[in-house]
Parts: structure tokens; sequence; C-alpha cells
């Protein structure tokens, strides 16, 4: 098995994982979360996003987290924010997000539902975006780059257009998520190698959720094809709220030990991480999620 | 990714996930659910385990359970039993098991704790039982064959040793078991690779518990290795009773939902699987375990 020596892990549970969570959560608790997080030592970490209010209330705070968290961990720490469209990235530029992360499914369907724009639309807001970038990092994340609850599977080439068009927007960076967590390794491999060997110069990130158990066995598939960079997100929390049937992340946790007990670095403290998933569960008061998470509280 | 057509899954629910109930379960439940699994198109399910009832209350009815089983469905399905001893497999013999699941465990320390014998001890017995066995296929069970829980990592040396052990004994199958569920893709590997070399006439079968939510992934790699059969648990449910931090086994439904994705054939229908992870889920009044059924309990 041809395995990478380091893999980039970037946290996403302040964004992902809190999006998905009913109950309002304190900015200060998503604070100190995300302080905690900070000292697992993430390089980088997704803390918010701007969406709008009414369609996720969660998020409703994005700018007083993002600025709280940028002022406490400046340089130490690069912080992204989501944004659906132009006027969130323009609130989250202002916020000081060092990277954006641009949602855009390859199903069209999905794009709709999601952010109420055609993918033309949607490239076209990333367009406008990356104009204004400056310093800031724009990451176009291929929503539904697998599977789309709406129209089923999507073709690797529906994916290739999406990428072509973010790259000539301007885009620097393409995350493909597998956003309701159907997609098996085959499926993983059909994607991933026409990818790879198309845009060696790009270094992808992988976003799995891990509705139907599969996720580590995609993160393998994914390694041995090269792909280095992956988000999770700590205790597995996640979803996406206008994906029907879609679970949480990968746990960060459960990665980091699989990813320890195989040799690949990641520059992260595991022991710290569980601590933080069991931190996120005592705060929020939802049962156990993730392998270890659930284990643990078996036996604790 | 190179991948076998066809896969061959062994259900052993009715005893590694039973005998880690705490409540007892009537023999009738037990009966019923083994009828419904027999419904699935399974060709061996491992129906008990005559062990002495004092260690494991839980499996007391173990002959009453198999003579039962064995009148309905003989020549449709295979019944398997296990047996830690020679008492224990002469009971298994006699109740009309087609095949017995004698286990040893590549490491002392997890053998005198499971068995309360030395290796040498059980291969002796082990010996004995394949002197009596008749037309009952023998299945030598290396457990601990990855980590032990009390030793640390095992060796493949000392798994090999075990094999050769075990087929002078006249074993006619090898189960590799990651008991406690905490080998990683590499480590699987590392063991499989060597052993599906030396000896290419056996066809080994893999029993994985899904601890650590690494299940899947080592599945994927055993694959890729030429591995075909594989024993699993409806609705996940599984452990030992004597091997602490071990969780369920690898749900049957999420091997299957995964194979089928993959093209793999299996010969089992998903969809009444899952039906019979429901139907236990009901009758023994626990959470939901394994990825697909929990996914369905949150959505229903």
């Amino acid at each position: 098995m041809k395995l990478p020596q380091e893999v980039e892990i970037i946290e996403v549970c302040p964004r992902d994982g809190f999006q998905n969570i009913k109950t309002p959560i304190p900015a200060e608790t998503k604070i100190e979360i995300i302080d905690k997080l900070v000292g697992c030592g993430f390089k980088w970490i997704e803390a918010t996003s701007f969406v709008h209010p009414k369609a996720i209330p969660q998020m409703a705070d994005a700018a007083q987290v993002l600025q709280t968290v940028k002022e406490k961990h400046a340089g130490k720490v690069s912080f992204i924010a989501l944004a659906p469209n132009l006027f969130g990235a323009q609130r989250a530029i202002e916020a000081g997000a060092d990277a954006i992360t641009f949602v855009i499914s390859a199903s069209e369907k999905h794009n709709l539902e999601n952010t109420k724009q055609t993918i033309e639309q949607s490239v076209a807001a990333l367009t406008e975006v990356c104009k204004i970038k400056g310093d800031c990092k724009v990451r176009l994340a291929v929503a539904t780059a697998f599977d789309c609850p709406f129209a089923g599977k999507v073709e690797p080439g529906q994916v290739i257009s999406l990428i072509e068009a973010g790259l000539a927007a301007g885009a620097d960076d393409i995350v493909l998520a597998d956003t309701i967590g159907t997609a098996a390794p085959l499926q993983m491999e059909a994607l991933l190698k026409p990818l790879t060997q198309k845009y060696s110069q790009l270094s992808f990130i992988l976003h799995i959720h891990d509705t139907q158990g599969m996720g580590l066995a995609n993160v393998v598939t994914a390694l041995s094809l090269g792909v280095t960079r992956f988000e999770t997100a700590a205790f597995g929390l996640g979803g996406c709220p206008f994906a029907p049937g879609a679970a949480g992340n990968i746990a960060t946790e459960d990665l980091v030990n699989m990813l320890h007990k195989m040799d690949i670095g990641t520059g992260l403290n595991y022991e710290k991480i569980l601590q933080v998933a069991h931190c996120i569960q005592a705060k929020l008061g939802i049962p156990p999620m993730g392998h270890l998470a659930r284990i643990a509280a078996c036996q604790g």
C-alpha cells in the first residue's frame, strides 16, 4: 500500500458540526471550543458560515465568532468561513477570514436547493468573490461530488466541468465533498483517479461524511491515490441541512487515530482532540458520535 | 483497485452478538431471528456457542437453539457453533453442528483469559476435536490475530505458528479475528499479505470488530489482497466478554451495502438484512448499532 508520510487535516466542526445543531449554542461556547481545537495543533479551522440567519439561525453570530478567534489566534492558525454567495463572502472577508469556502454543487438540483441559484449563477458569483478576495484564499467546495440526494449518481464529468469553471474564476483550492456520505471506495476511485491525474498541480481536499460507515475506507482509498488533505469534524458532528439522509462527518479523532496507527504524521495531538470531543458532548448535551467517543462513553 | 466479483458473508450475530447481551434472550426469540437470517440468503450462520453456562449464561440454551434451527433449515443453510474446548466441541457435534469454530488466541495472555488454557493445551484439545469431527468441519479461529488487549501488538509470526499448529491438528478452515477492533489497514496488510502468499491454497475468513471505525477500511484492504470471506453480525452486535474495549462486529447490512455499491456479489438480500437489524433492535430493546440502522433511527 503506497501511503503519504504526512496528511493535513482541516477541522470543520465549528462550521459543519454546529450548523446542524438545532439548539442555539452561545457564541462564547463556540469560541471556547475553537480555542481548544487550536490547542490540538490544527493549522486550518473552519470557524463559521456566513449564511442568511433565516436559513441557518445557528450561524447568526458568524462575524462575532470569526473576529474573536482571529484576534486570539492570529498568526498561529488560519480560519476559514463558508459562504454560499457574494454577500456572504463579502461579510467573511470583512470579518477577517483567511479563506472562504464557496460552495457550489456539481448537481444542479442540489445547488438550487442549497443556494437557490443555478450552477451558472453560483459560478458567476464565485468570479465576483475572486475579484474582491485580496489576501483571502478562495476554496471552491464541490458539493455532491459523488451522489446527489435529489438526482442520484453524479458523473465525474459534472465535477470536472465545475472545477474548470472554478479555476477559471480564480479559485485557489478545490474541496471535493461527499455531501451525503454514500460513495463507496470504488466510486471514490472513479472520481479521484482521473482528477489527480488531470490536475497534478492541485492538492485536492476531501470532505467525507460517514453516513454509511465507509468514511475511513474512502480515506484509505484516497490516500492510496495521493490525496493528502482531508476535512473532518471533532466528535463526528455535521451533516447538511439541505441534504436529506446526510449524517456526520468523519470524526477527526477517528481519522487521526487511524493515520497515526499507519505511521502517517498529522502534527496533531490525538489525546487533546479526544478531550475536545468529550467537551463538545458535555457542552452540547448530545449523544456520543464517532467511534472512539462512543466507545469511551460505553466504558466510562 | 483489484477486487473480487463475489464475497461470502458468514452471519455471526446469533453467537457473537447475543453472547454479549446481558439480559437473557428467550431461545424462541433467538430461533425467530435465525429464521429471519436464513431468509436473507446466508449459506453459513454461526448459531450459538457451546461454552460453560457459568462463563456465558446467555448461551446455556446452545443445544436447543442449534437442534431446532438445524431441523427447520437442514440442507438450506449450514450452522456453525463456537466451542472453546473439547467438551464444548463434543456437545456441538452431538447437537448437529455443520462446523465448529474452535477459538485459540495468538496471544498467550488472551488465550489464558479467554479459555483458561495455554495455547499448547488449546492446540492439543483442537487435535482431539479433529479426531472426533466426522462430517463436521473444524474452523480454527485465531483470536487476537492483530492486537491483544493484555499484551499489545501481536506479531505475524505468532499467528503463523498457530496456523501451522492448527493445520497440523487437522483444522479445515482458518478464521483471523481482530478481536478488539484496533488494527488499521496497514497492520491488516502486514499480516494478510504474507499469509495469503504463504497459504495460497487456503481461503482465510476475516472476522473484524468495528471498535474504532476502521472495519470497512480493513475489509477493502483485505479484498484488495484477495480475501473473499468475512464474518459480520446483523445490526453490528458483538464483542468479546473477555476482551476489554472490544465493540461490535461490522454490521452485516453496512458491509453488504458497501459491497453491492462496488458491484461485488454476496447472494444476499440487503433489504431483508436491514429488516432483521430493525427486528433485533425492537426485540432486544437496545440502542441502534451499525451505521445504517442508526441513520434509519434518526430518520424514523
